[in-house]
């Protein structure tokens, strides 16, 4: 952890250049990367085609990058395959699993630079590596937010022995322009914006469970890389729109459980059109019915002792899904059969080091632009 | 609750004139008073004198005001005075003791008005009435903040049963300029302020604790009030500076076991002057040890099913500090005495109509200056 002499401050952002990978479930245009090139270039991309495989991905030239779409899913993890979701962004996470880095970040094709209020051009990913390189706070509310901002402190009584923090896991940013709203929202509201800029960044406190989009996210997948399971989801699934509500439900709790933190506020990107509202209502109802049991069942979550693992407190939350969750929809057996099935391969990955072979063997990529 | 069809949403922002009371420790300088004039000259104002009886606050024209000193507070308590502190703005708490309104606003007088960003002063009064009036939601963390604010919701993710919200106990505004820090925080950073206007209201999820500043503070009287005691402070007592804090943790316990809402962030006042950091740490040294037990102590508490009401968690709580803390310091057996001292005038003015009374009996006031 970075840090000047007083608490947990960067003192300047480093580029982490080679310690993080960026993840994006498809692209279906060019301006995307165009528009972060500044931004993106030196970094290495890991693109998963959520759709059609016959289709080809086009990426501009002078970015390093490796594509997988679904026959190399397929092929790399065999049987296990089924885990990750088919058609629908939620396929992201098998970015998660093949990268061979310490941070990623992962942003939607929608999703452009966003500028602050003094016009100025938004880096994203610079923000995201200040909250993972500084501490959380989930202990106790700190009034004036980060206070490893920087012009920010703890305020009086703010207790002198919670003040060194806790290893920040998970980066949570937001969105200008189209808000982050469920179907039923959009349709009430359908030209509601989000222009309001909250310069802030804050620590979602121990015990508290919020909504982790999967639009602007990054997080220390040493820390909690394996409890970032998006789900199953869409095709072939009763759900959709809950793979990064699952993964943040998940990773939060364990979070909590290791002595992890989750960081929400800045930065902000700039979302540029709603996704149809009509088929989003098709895919969220069940989710929306669910979630009425599922929040409860993750406000009462509790881990034996035994689990000192990301994956042990993985393996033990799918066993609990399955004896409390199952009788709800026979959909949660077989999500819990897959959580388990994602932990084997998260494990298979890191232990032989597949993870390279799996690159090498991926016909799109990796292509060295630059 | 004021409300239209969907969640929660103040159409429009009510005065509240003769539901709210402006209390105000002490008055050092008269251009607090005129500098706030165009929003506090509709209210009624509570001023309680912290210091010597002999001198005379002078009001300028115009305010409609009742001031009490000490004197005044001896001879409306008798015996029960003791539980007011002397020579500290914790002697504040007086004037929500004989308030006769909904809600309180109380602020200190080194707090100016401050600019928002577009340079527009801020009527902070009328956003804490705004915090106040809409609900709160501290099941869930909503990551775009007030979901009751304008332009804001619910996002994709969040349960639909929790959002309602609950009513809303305590809006806790913010300050420009001169942080809220600590003796040793201000020792170490003399030269920081705080320039980061973060454009946000939010709520303090349920079960986390936070450090409450009394400098720019709002609360619904009928729902909180009597946890929204300050403690012994100042004169003859081994601490300063925690009465804010004190009233902080006993009322926010107390708001989570009732199911009630203390929300954080707009307003901002200006604050004008940093007190002098040699002397808070006089005050603060045993409070800055002590809190690392009474954090633990706040965050353990329970309470009976028969704590129907504030006054009952409460006096509930009083018992706690004496059995738990006792043995820390005999201070808190005589804070716990204090806390029960507190609550039998509470009781004993809310019952007998005494309040009138009272006010009617001070020499200062009320003085009907319109």
């Amino acid at each position: 952890m970075a840090g000047s002499g007083s608490y947990g401050a960067v003192p300047s952002t480093p580029l982490l250049k080679d310690e993080l990978d960026i993840v994006i479930p498809t692209i279906r245009n060019l301006d995307f990367l165009e528009m972060w090139r500044p931004f993106f270039q030196p970094y290495h991309l890991i693109i998963v085609q959520d759709g059609d495989p016959s289709k080809t991905i086009r990426v501009p030239e002078g970015f390093d990058y490796e594509l997988y779409n679904r026959n190399d899913i397929n092929r790399i993890l065999g049987p296990k395959a089924n885990c990750i979701s088919f058609k629908d962004s939620a396929c992201r996470c098998f970015g998660f699993l093949v990268s061979r880095k310490k941070y990623i970040f992962t942003i939607d094709d929608d999703c452009f630079v966003a500028k602050d209020p003094s016009d100025k051009e938004i880096n994203a990913l610079a923000q995201h590596i200040k909250n993972l390189l500084s501490p959380s706070t989930p202990f106790f509310f700190n009034t004036l937010y980060d206070p490893f901002c920087e012009g920010a402190d703890f305020v009086r009584g703010y207790p002198f022995s919670l003040r060194e923090g806790v290893p920040t896991a998970v980066s949570h940013g937001l969105w200008l322009n189209i808000p982050d709203y469920d179907a039923p929202t959009q349709l009430v509201k359908p030209l509601e914006r989000n222009t309001r800029y909250v310069d802030a960044v804050l620590t979602i406190p121990k015990g508290t469970l919020f909504p982790m989009c999967g639009m602007n996210l990054a997080f220390n997948r040493e820390l909690i890389g394996p409890a970032m399971y998006f789900g199953l989801m869409g095709d072939g699934q009763p759900i959709g729109r809950y793979d990064d509500m699952w993964a943040g439900w998940c990773s939060k709790v364990i979070c909590d459980y290791l002595g992890l933190g989750v960081k929400t506020g800045l930065p902000y990107i700039w979302h540029s059109k709603a996704s149809n509202p009509f088929a989003n209502l098709k895919k969220e109802y069940n989710g929306i019915y669910w979630q009425e049991e599922i929040i409860p069942f993750f406000q009462s979550v509790t881990f034996p002792k035994e689990c000192t693992t990301v994956q042990k407190c993985y393996i033990e939350l799918s066993k609990q899904v399955k004896a409390k969750l199952g009788k709800l929809d026979s959909y949660f057996n077989k999500l819990a059969d897959s959580m388990v099935a994602w932990i084997e391969a998260w494990n298979e990955f890191s232990a032989s080091g597949k993870v390279g072979a799996a690159a090498a063997e991926v016909p799109n990529g990796p292509a060295k632009g630059k």
